[in-house]
């Protein structure tokens, strides 16, 4: 008998495979940080003990959640501004907002209160893009919660670099300071090709293959991007990126509403990953990305949540609903973006957008153990003819009983272990009480 | 000091009135089952004294949610055939399922989990279209719920009648039975123009007229289902239906995926009523109600869940939020279907359809006390710009604390206080197990 740290005995384990496969009587044997064994319980009891064995009876476990795009600290705006055109909504709203109210200690509240939902709705791992990643990156390292913190780029002065150039060292220089992380890795965040010039691009696309680090960018969010590009340069912003070098399997672009069937082929040959934020794109009615047709091309498409201020949750299993729901109406097929697909794009094709599919993404013997129980003895997801079913389509966030990152239990029936919910909500509400009275 | 049942201080309460207006610091006064004031909380506490006062601190009290079209036994269904077209969903797997497995039991089952869910979920009231409409009703009185149960008619024979005749028979006989209940009413339920002949419409229309009783109707669910009557009959199922007379004050039309302008005027000069179900239409692929543009035409457009099997859930607070980022993109104005008026059709709109808004619908002296508490303090819902906004795009149903129905407490502190939840769990297990095992 091999002693483990922690043995998981759930009622289904949905590992995420190929096979779309769904395990019941099985259970997971967790040792440093790894998962050890996936297993029948009655081979799992054979060959391992250990002091700390979780019975839960009524769950699934399934594995963390990939947020492939998000702004954390932006839940500090969370319905600031809603039910408005996306121009509005960002020019007479949320930048204005911006530059009066982000500082090092914005970022440090709104990203622990993002640390708490995301924790508490089953993410384990967020991908970034905001101002002072370096604080995002401390509080992620410090409440257990995996993260890829974006160096962000943009053209124009910001109170976290004057120009192209203090964007990218302070990004490299962040870089570096995590090379020793387990848990916080970084990729380039250059915001948008209409913030973004092409010489910086370009730079970002050269020190992306030297480094063999992600690029993380909004690209082709609305229709009106798309005409106004083409109306300045000729060009659609997708071509121009593929002419830069950016266009490889080391880029994720975020939102792609706007997509012809060539663009679709290019992404697939290349191996790019869009990164689907079906509420944002909702609710911001920006367009509606083509989620059905790029599975249906190879393409590895994976979802986010987008910030607070447009969504206005960062809870990944509405997002997936909604991904599937979504894409039903729009590819008109009710076959279209079934419910073990979306929690794949859910897990497993973030981890891939991400570059962390050895590590997290499904629940593999040798994967890190980021792993999510999740209760389905709630009346909204009985009676139990497929756990995944219910997953997708019946269960609210509320469900999520534990969450491990890297085998550490960060969620313990419910309650946060790592972080001071109270605390992360009162401090919360006093930067909302400044923003209203100002 | 008048002394009073009940006295809820909350920290906002949203009575849903034509101002749109959020009332904080203000309360509640309880009495018989009626609301006997709203006013501030110094005011109440001047006017009124209560054995029983409820702190409500960090919630958000807003009437009663209406669910304006389910079929509430089909969750015995739920999950059982997903991801399918609408044709084969129906005709392959629902039908077929109900031909072999509905009978009393299990529509006692079905709708002992559903109530569960709803009140859980915060729904206080549900128009439901089903077979054994008089187990419906005995079960919604057992556990104090308000629903309509619609007095269903098919042309051909199921297990509940055997002809148009049998079936207005049956429903006849069980509104006399109902006419001293405070709590359930009736209305006829004709299934779909595709399923009931004009004979038998045209019977239904009559008594409509002389009970001033509300009819609730599949229509224009499918663009198919449009087509196909056009190529048989010549005519839209609407125009069949207004030649019938039942296109007045007393149509509930579900669905509406299917609308010409002339038909949007056309329902708003007879004031008839849409009932829209925005994640079944989505699920199903059938099609897009448009929401935004009924609106703006003066329709009172309603919310329903539709069952179980199509949406997988009873959930009214999510159906706001689809409903609402649907509407925005199909509109394609992220102005459309703002916070309040998603929560408005949830409630008022509901009221009105169903012919209650007399006694539901808002928070208003005289009314019904049908509310619910809703708890904001979760991450999820801080902080708190507005809460509307988090009410309709960020709260998930388990921050639904407390419900009253004709001022009887249904959930106390999440809890159920007259359904035995686990009784109606294990129950409806037993039946998955046996559909599944066949």
């Amino acid at each position: 008998m091999e002693n483990v740290e922690q043995i998981l005995l759930p009622r289904w384990i949905i590992p995420v495979d190929d096979e779309n496969s769904i395990h019941e009587d099985f259970g997971i044997a967790i040792n440093a940080g790894r998962i050890v064994a996936v297993a029948s319980k009655s081979e799992l009891k054979a060959r391992y003990c250990s002091d700390s064995v979780v019975e839960l009876a009524e769950h699934a476990i399934i594995p963390g959640l990939v947020n492939a795009h998000t702004h954390a600290s932006m839940t500090l705006f969370r319905g600031l501004a809603d039910d408005l055109p996306m121009p509005v909504w960002l020019n007479e709203h949320i930048w204005p907002a911006e530059a009066k109210w982000v500082s090092r200690e914005f970022v440090q509240a709104g990203t622990s209160l993002a640390c708490a939902e995301m924790l508490r709705g089953g993410t384990t791992c967020f991908n970034d893009m905001y101002f002072f990643p370096d604080t995002v990156a401390e509080q992620s390292e410090a409440c257990g919660i995996r993260a890829c913190v974006g160096m962000i780029v943009i053209e124009f002065p910001t109170i976290w670099a004057k120009d192209p150039n203090e964007y990218i060292q302070k990004g490299l220089d962040l870089r570096s300071s995590l090379e020793k992380s387990t848990l916080v890795t970084t990729c380039f965040a250059p915001h948008a090709p209409y913030t973004v010039s092409d010489p910086t691009l370009t730079q970002i696309a050269e020190l992306s293959s030297e480094l063999n680090c992600q690029v993380h960018i909004h690209l082709h969010e609305t229709a009106e991007e798309v005409e106004r590009a083409v109306c300045e340069s000729g060009i659609r912003p997708f071509e121009r990126l593929n002419h830069l070098g950016l266009v490889n399997q080391r880029l994720m672009a975020v939102h792609m509403t706007q997509l012809k069937t060539h663009e679709i082929q290019n992404l697939a040959e290349h191996a790019s990953h869009v990164i689907h934020c079906p509420e944002s794109n909702l609710k911001l009615s920006s367009g509606s990305c083509p989620a059905g047709e790029l599975v249906s091309h190879g393409v590895n498409i994976a979802l986010g949540t987008d910030g607070a201020s447009s969504n206005n949750d960062l809870d990944m299993l509405g997002e997936m609903r909604t991904a599937s729901l979504f894409a039903k109406i729009v590819s008109e097929s009710a076959e279209s973006l079934d419910a073990y697909t979306a929690l794949r794009m859910a897990t497993l094709n973030g981890a891939k957008a991400l570059n962390l599919d050895h590590e997290i993404g499904s629940i593999e013997t040798g994967k890190s153990a980021d792993v999510v129980a999740l209760d389905l003895s709630h009346p909204a997801t009985q009676p139990c003819y497929s756990p995944v079913s219910q997953i997708v389509y019946s269960m609210s966030r509320d469900q999520v009983s534990d969450v491990w990152v890297a085998g550490k239990r960060l969620v313990n029936e419910g309650a946060l272990t790592t972080i001071d919910e109270q605390q992360s909500i009162t401090v919360a509400q006093n930067w909302c009480n400044r923003i209203s009275q100002s």
